[in-house]
């Protein structure tokens, strides 16, 4: 937020805790999501595969490894994050890894209570992404989907990771800490981000004043929801977490 | 949520957390708050007292049980919620108390998973209110203020209840489950909502399909403040929970 009291928001549809109840039945469609930015993650209806949006192209990898190109705006989402790049800080860093980000980067920038989007670009040695595969009714938990996902990596490739900060106290709702997703520059490769190692990445900083939290309380599988409280923040934390 | 998409926002600035971690500086002027809402519930710079918004009056609970009708449009708040009345849920209840509240109504209105608005009008048989006193740097916790607030409890007062429900996810965010605060109709007695009888209330409830949460990102003791995540969310219902 500048000075002059512009509020910068981060959208978020649906919470990781309705999935993890196994609600995972698109929510929202791409073209209500994209009303609220041009840039984000998610995935689609019945948790099928890694969403990155990048200045309003939606892209989807899925889990045999290939990444489509998804233009029906139609497509449903049961969960999604997205914002307007807006008063970015841009970045320069070195030797970067998962441990950088989670370590001196959160620190310098002082993000632990605040949300965040975060754009770096370059040149990786390494990266690994997971592709959460598409379920069918009655849908398991995210976390039993997580524990079997296909995994792949890929050495000196160019691209992007997109994603989000949360604050620890929203480890409840959304996955706290990083939930960052990558895509290749030929589009050819992506998924949510596992672990990775870049020797110089560019990019830029987003810190949002406001989290606009969208919930589909028309949908009855969102209402009717259990949530196990006693597992949830860990089980979200293993689902959505990195390796590094 | 009506079937044509209107959104219904329930605006919050700051949250229980930061509080617990003493941050209690206000960070919003009434000015800015009331932008987002004419009715709802909060907290003045200190944790000064217990306030009441209602159809843009603001009333201020202090320590010492007396009420204040705010004018100043600059005082500053850590903590609140507001929302604009629309597309209500009229109520007739009878036999109203926090068991009722907590039970049967969360029930019958399937609440468990949003956010809600509750107004709730007519004669009180009993109400137990609690004010949080004024607190000087170095602030406490909001939990040891809690442990030592005054408490004032009246019998047939003709009044209003005010305030939201949340999900227990956001349980480390705000109040998760009923928050409410009290304003008797002669404005002459009001506070945090600890206990009530009722045996017949009308008014009405609006389900909100969108939290906007908005974090005080400019504040240093915001974006420095530790966070007990293992004793928050007990701390916070401690703090904020009713008794019955």
């Amino acid at each position: 937020m500048k000075g002059n009291g512009t509020i910068s928001t981060l959208y978020e549809h649906g919470t990781l805790a309705s999935l993890m109840a196994g609600n995972m039945a698109g929510t929202i469609t791409l073209e209500d999501l994209l009303k609220h930015g041009s840039t984000g993650i998610g995935t689609f209806d019945g948790l099928d595969g890694e969403v990155i949006i990048l200045d309003g192209e939606v892209y989807q990898a899925v889990s045999d490894g290939t990444v489509n190109h998804v233009t029906d705006r139609q497509a449903k989402m049961p969960f999604a994050s997205v914002h307007t790049p807006a008063d970015l800080e841009e970045l320069e860093l070195t030797d970067v890894d998962f441990n950088a980000l989670n370590g001196k980067f959160v620190r310098q920038h002082e993000l632990k209570n605040v949300f965040a989007a975060l754009r770096l670009t370059g040149k990786f040695s390494h990266v690994k992404v997971r592709i959460a595969p598409k379920q069918e009714e009655p849908y398991p938990s995210l976390l039993e989907v997580a524990q079997g996902q296909p995994t792949f990596t890929r050495d000196d490739v160019d691209g992007t990771i997109i994603g989000y900060y949360a604050p620890e106290i929203f480890g409840s709702v959304t996955a706290a800490g990083w939930h960052l997703h990558f895509i290749s520059d030929d589009r050819q490769y992506a998924g949510h981000l596992l672990g990775f190692t870049a020797p110089a990445l560019t990019g830029d900083l987003q810190i949002f004043d406001t989290l606009e939290q969208h919930l589909p309380i028309a949908d009855q599988a969102f209402r009717q929801g259990e949530v196990d409280m006693a597992t949830l923040r860990d089980s979200i934390a293993q689902s959505e977490g990195n390796q590094d």
